[in-house]
């Protein structure tokens, strides 16, 4: 099964015609927060609602209780963000989840959009880490930890960056505009502005976590 | 001496008035690539401009060639971004720099903004680590190695954000609303939505580099 996030960041950096096309997202939705009760103005019931609301009004958490099989407002969050606390659910919820899409994770507060890429390195997460996909307005990111891939060019994307969020070994990029053979990296870095030469890229490596990002201006 | 590092990101999430208040921002210019262009169009003249330009045509171009006391124009710039290119110029031509504020960092494509973040743990840039400052809209962000640190809350920002980039020994967050003793890190990670008590807030650590961003809705 597919499950798509959203949590609470601008409208504005969302895929393009986000709302007008909602409805032909495939899975069901979760909403972060503010997420919940955007969905539901926007004519979806999320399956799960995770949130303080502090955001909204009394209303508008009422409408979310009400409208969602399993809503649960106002939990215990200590050292959480509402994102991880959704995905936290997530992973109570739907163990078998393929994937879970993570829209309204990005734009405006940095420490925001940090947090919502970083919590893979997180032990707790380490089941998701190759299951979530955060996409916005220009970009689509991805996780991954040692191994080979093959990557698909999304059509609307013009360039490639692999990024190590933790120190990486023998990182090797075979058939991208710019390769690398075995190269190590000792701290986080972008290397970014990379493309594709193909339809897809390939590439390799032997320990770590990288985030891979599609990206348009 | 105080420098402004103008690059290529969105105008839409500069600093509020960015453009109508620019001529009051204390110390000299550099633009970056398409961030020299835009600089000349709203009556600043950068000092030095450094970039490829090849977002800009040839008339923007020669306007820069001609403005600039220095204008490096298509540099052999293989594995650097267009800020780190105008930072090492930077490094070269004004050594004794005191502070760096860089706006248009950020926006739009993540992997330009990691970019733009991480390049303070290239051994290279190990100078400017203290000194410089990425502004944009919703947030302030300024970097730290080891030591103690008593920050300053901005007037028009409300929350705090410590964010190890790297594995980080015995943080310290002394009079924050949540607090931290001597807690180890292993990955980066975003300790995001936390807030200042009072007009100042103290930190330390002892190993590793954080960056701290103030940041508002």
């Amino acid at each position: 099964m597919e499950l798509n996030l959203l949590v609470g960041g601008p409208v504005s950096d969302l895929p393009v015609d986000f709302i007008s096309k909602i409805q032909a997202i495939p899975g069901d939705w979760v909403g972060a927060d503010r997420g919940a009760v955007r969905l539901l103005k926007w004519g979806i019931k999320p399956v799960l609602a995770v949130g303080d609301f502090d955001s909204a009004n009394e209303t508008e958490v009422a409408a979310v209780a009400q409208a969602c099989p399993k809503a649960v407002i106002n939990p215990d969050k200590v050292d959480v963000t509402d994102t991880e606390l959704a995905l936290r659910y997530i992973l109570k919820e739907y163990p078998q989840v393929r994937k879970v899409r993570i829209f309204g994770a990005t734009g405006a507060r940095l420490d925001q959009f940090l947090a919502n890429l970083f919590f893979v390195l997180k032990p707790e997460f380490a089941p998701l880490i190759n299951k979530v996909e955060i996409i916005d307005k220009w970009n689509q990111i991805q996780f991954y930890t040692a191994g080979e891939y093959e990557l698909e060019k999304m059509a609307q994307m013009q360039y490639l960056a692999f990024i190590p969020l933790t120190a990486v070994q023998e990182l090797t990029l075979k058939d991208q505009k710019y390769t690398l053979e075995r190269q190590d990296f000792a701290y986080p870095i972008s290397l970014s502005s990379n493309e594709f030469v193909g339809q897809t890229s390939h590439f390799s490596f032997k320990k770590g976590v990288i985030c891979v990002v599609q990206s348009r201006d």
